[in-house]
């Protein structure tokens, strides 16, 4: 019985999320340091390209917001790329409203203070520079305290420790219904190349009512799992 | 009679580099801030590449230390993968002694002072961090004045201004005998992407005797054209 409704709910005839608009971001940003130079992050944007892919899947519109990546596109979602966080920031304000926001891109925290218009060059006898940085725009906390909110707002959370604790911490602070958290230390233990980068995720769904994980698996089949519990929650 | 020259120079069957050992570094290097956060630059290693498999096809046995890259390791080359200017460092210096050190990888100058061992945390209320940076080993000049130097000792110089300029500075300061200068300003007209990323590249040689320019071309032809510079002077 069970079998049977979850494959009626996954057969694409069935479409639960026809009507559905869900802006959905992936993968890392950029943060030019000057014009050869950047600060970046490990993320490769499988798990959010893979959801972005389920959702559609399931009927939604999807609009994906993609940082830089090198997987390609996925079918049947409307892909924005962008490089930096204020860049995605913006591409997802102009994105509102929708159903569901769904963020599980790294963006950076930080940036430069400012960025170098030319190469930096070292010199001989000068010491190292120091990078100042500042704090990026968060579009999870942004968009979790929109005026234009959407009803459901999802944020994911890549933590190398404390990863419950933390993703508590940030499901309040930044106005979500759900942190999806995965532990990306080097010694998770999952997969042969860890979670960054690798093909495999272990996830904790953290919500006001408590926690719920996930066994280990594919990131595609966490992104079908995923789609189907955010199904569930828009169509309540 | 200078086509059949070539012509003869090129074919598979000549190999005048046989027998030579070639060693030489590509792509760009990571350098981690964090578990998850790193300092990278934009080079693609489509040109390192490029002229591994170049110098292959005249029969030199070629090994290439390539940085972070998403295109394959090229064909009939022995390929190291490593991520950190420290790690380019280490594998180059195993590697020698060699009759040729061609080094086109964009080491990241600088590292930060200390990698954290956890994910730094963006705290409500402080300060966004400082990074401190300090000096990565300079592969070049350390091969350019190594007691194992190869007989030919090519360096390449990304530059955003004064292109030639800070080439010839370099060719002095790091004890090559040619520095492959191109310049990576967006401004530089040259492809659609420009020269970072991009197909097509224009570069200078610059030796001691002067300065030659070659014309803009795909990034494979720029490399054929440097392979057969590099047999000339390796079998003069």
């Amino acid at each position: 019985e069970i079998v049977a409704a979850v494959e009626a709910l996954l057969s694409p005839k069935e479409q639960p999320l026809k009507g559905c608009k869900i802006i959905l971001t992936s993968g890392p940003t950029h943060e030019p340091i000057d014009p050869v130079r950047y600060i970046a992050n490990r993320s490769s944007g499988k798990q959010g390209h893979a959801l972005a892919a389920a959702l559609a899947e399931l009927g939604a519109e999807v609009h994906l917001v993609s940082g830089p990546v090198t997987i390609p596109d996925p079918k049947g979602v409307k892909t924005y790329h962008v490089e930096t966080a204020r860049e995605m920031m913006a591409q997802v304000e102009k994105l509102l409203p929708a159903d569901a926001g769904v963020f599980v891109a790294a963006v950076a925290d930080w940036r430069t203070d400012s960025e170098a218009t030319q190469k930096m060059k070292k010199e001989k006898g000068q010491a190292a520079p120091t990078l100042k940085l500042v704090e990026n725009p968060d579009i999870l906390a942004t968009v979790g305290h929109h005026a234009k909110r959407p009803k459901l707002v999802v944020g994911f959370a890549a933590e190398t420790n404390d990863v419950i604790e933390n993703a508590r911490g940030k499901l309040v602070r930044k106005g979500a219904d759900m942190i999806v958290a995965n532990d990306v230390s080097h010694s998770s233990g999952i997969g042969e190349r860890g979670v960054m980068g690798g093909d495999r995720n272990r996830v904790h769904l953290v919500t006001a009512a408590g926690v719920e994980s996930l066994e280990e698996a594919s990131k595609d089949e966490v992104a079908r799992q995923l789609a189907r519990r955010i199904t569930e929650i828009l169509k309540r």
